[in-house]
């Protein structure tokens, strides 16, 4: 027999009835994302999910990704209910990129000591991004990972599956010359570029997250915690009119990173448009005096989905789209590319928007 | 415009040029793994899969998991090329628990500052893992955390998804008293306990990994690192020849926290079977001078998968099993039980296990 003081799971930094308490918060919150596709919930080994009944051929959509730096924000200021929304937003916005419809989502948590009132802030961002993109919340895992993050950190991973019919998978080889790139509104940063805005804004200009700086009409924490925008309900709107040749989810890169990755090989785009930027961005901007080139392929800029639409559906297509209630830019378009089709930085050209 | 010594993405920690480089290296070893399903593969906004083709009412099953402090293993030893496979167990034995078949794994990969040598190694292993799978490593997000990780570390998430007809569904209803509890063995702690094992091997004990501790047969780093036992295999096995009732994935938990999670809630477990124990177990409850109850309820203990089979099958399906290369132990049978359904640790009885 083993003596009564021997070591136990506890003692080595994880605290299994943290863990219980949290998914016992987490039950109600994901049952409130159930869809009716939902044959198993959070519990159990695995999530059940069936397949919409209307799609012909289905194939299966999937993406990871993660928020990033942006979630030192959320340890910064102790607010951590949004994060879960950027979260499904990376996700979900890729996903949907292909003509998919969103159908479930599982999280990752991982911390170093579980709070248990953190948690479930971070999951009710979450279930509140699974019900803006119409996914269930299936699943997710909570992992107590001593000694890994800082006390009070922790980081996020998600993954999304979404469906679409085989015939209906947007491919990006109907695009052609000529088609208009309609940019749908980002909300800020979104998830991506939060190191170098945190280093310019925090280090360089020495900003604090509660101060409203000139032209931002909020504290620079609420500008930098906006949540990531979901565009499932937008994509479907333009799906539902026709003529949408691709659809580029605007992350890190910018558009010249994310535009070329829908284009075919010898094509470009070209940016004529000028569109209203959140003023977060030219605060980033002149905080740490970074380069024209260097905002645009770090930074969405003011959209946050491109839109790659057919010359003579793209009116109708934007009118749809701002019914619902998106706000739509035609940017450019699509022109012919003679460069190195791996260059994408080189295939995507701006002629009006020199300062 | 702007500056030309602006502040650049790179100035802030986050280098994307190693990051092109990683992706570089990854492709061919996802390349590999692709199987006939798959129509898009990593590099686009995300990965395309479809569905096989004789499934009736094809229902998709989803697991998320990490691989804990197992990799501070790989820390400590620089050998990053098996934690992969353990994340891909972790996630596929779970997805496999309920009768389907894996489709295609995404990985989530986050650290500090990205090596890309590490990086390379953790997604050979992740690769191999979706090989003895056999299903598709079909994206993945590398994250550059600056901040998050100590030099040198990183954290993963895995996300599987699979596929089973509705009607073929391990719910565990089918599960009934006398149906017999058939053990596959695991190759040791797999990827569970690490806290408390290093607290007891390292910090109690003072053992070094390279050190091979009396009846261990090799060194505690290799014993440490031994990937976790994927049974997708065993389970198709186990599934062709009949009257598996359910399955249980022996994780965090050990029998009494996994075994209930799969049986109706009148129904126990008795364990009154004997098995070989891998040796690292008694090494860790002798550092640690852990009671036996604490074992159970951390540890696999040499049982990595437990099939619940109709009792007038199990000899079947052990047979089939064993002929397919796995260990296989009559660990104990389901019984009768009236105590709380949701004290797991009450329905799962020890009776000839108390040393």
């Amino acid at each position: 027999m083993s003596e009564a003081k021997g070591l136990t799971y506890k003692d080595a930094g994880v605290d299994m009835e943290a863990g219980d308490r949290l998914v016992d918060r987490i039950k109600p919150l994901a049952a409130r994302t159930k869809t009716p596709l939902v044959l198993g919930g959070v519990g159990g080994f695995a999530g059940l999910c069936a397949l919409p009944p209307d799609i012909e051929e289905p194939v299966l959509v999937s993406g990871t990704d993660g928020v990033g730096t942006k979630l030192k924000l959320a340890f910064l200021t102790g607010r951590h209910d949004t994060v879960g929304i950027d979260l499904v937003a990376m996700c979900v916005n890729d996903v949907i990129t292909v003509g998919a419809r969103p159908l479930f989502f599982l999280d990752y948590f991982a911390t170093g000591r579980l709070d248990v009132a953190i948690g479930e802030a971070v999951v009710s961002g979450i279930a509140e991004g699974c019900r803006q993109a119409g996914c269930a919340l299936l699943g997710g895992e909570t992992a107590e990972l001593p000694g890994f993050y800082a006390d009070g950190e922790y980081d996020l991973a998600g993954f999304s599956v979404g469906v679409v019919g085989k015939k209906s998978v947007l491919d990006g080889s109907a695009v052609q010359e000529g088609d208009v790139l309609l940019g749908l509104a980002s909300s800020g940063l979104h998830s991506n570029g939060y190191s170098l805005a945190r280093r310019a804004l925090l280090d360089h200009a020495g900003l604090s997250l509660d101060s409203i700086p000139d032209g931002l009409g909020e504290t620079l924490a609420d500008a930098l915690l906006r949540p990531t925008r979901i565009y499932a309900d937008a994509t479907r709107v333009a799906l539902s009119v026709g003529g949408v040749h691709a659809l580029s989810h605007i992350t890190g890169g910018g558009l010249p990173g994310n535009l070329p990755r829908v284009l075919p090989k010898h094509l470009g785009a070209e940016i004529d448009g000028r569109w209203p930027e959140p003023a977060v961005f030219d605060l980033v901007r002149r905080a740490g005096r970074v380069e024209e080139a260097e905002m645009r392929r770090t930074f969405n800029l003011g959209v946050g989905l491109v839109v790659v639409a057919a010359a003579d559906r793209a009116a109708a297509i934007q009118a749809a789209l701002e019914q619902s209630g998106e706000r739509v830019f035609r940017i450019g378009h699509v022109v012919p590319s003679n460069v190195d089709p791996e260059d994408y930085e080189a295939r995507v050209t701006y002629t009006s928007q020199e300062a």
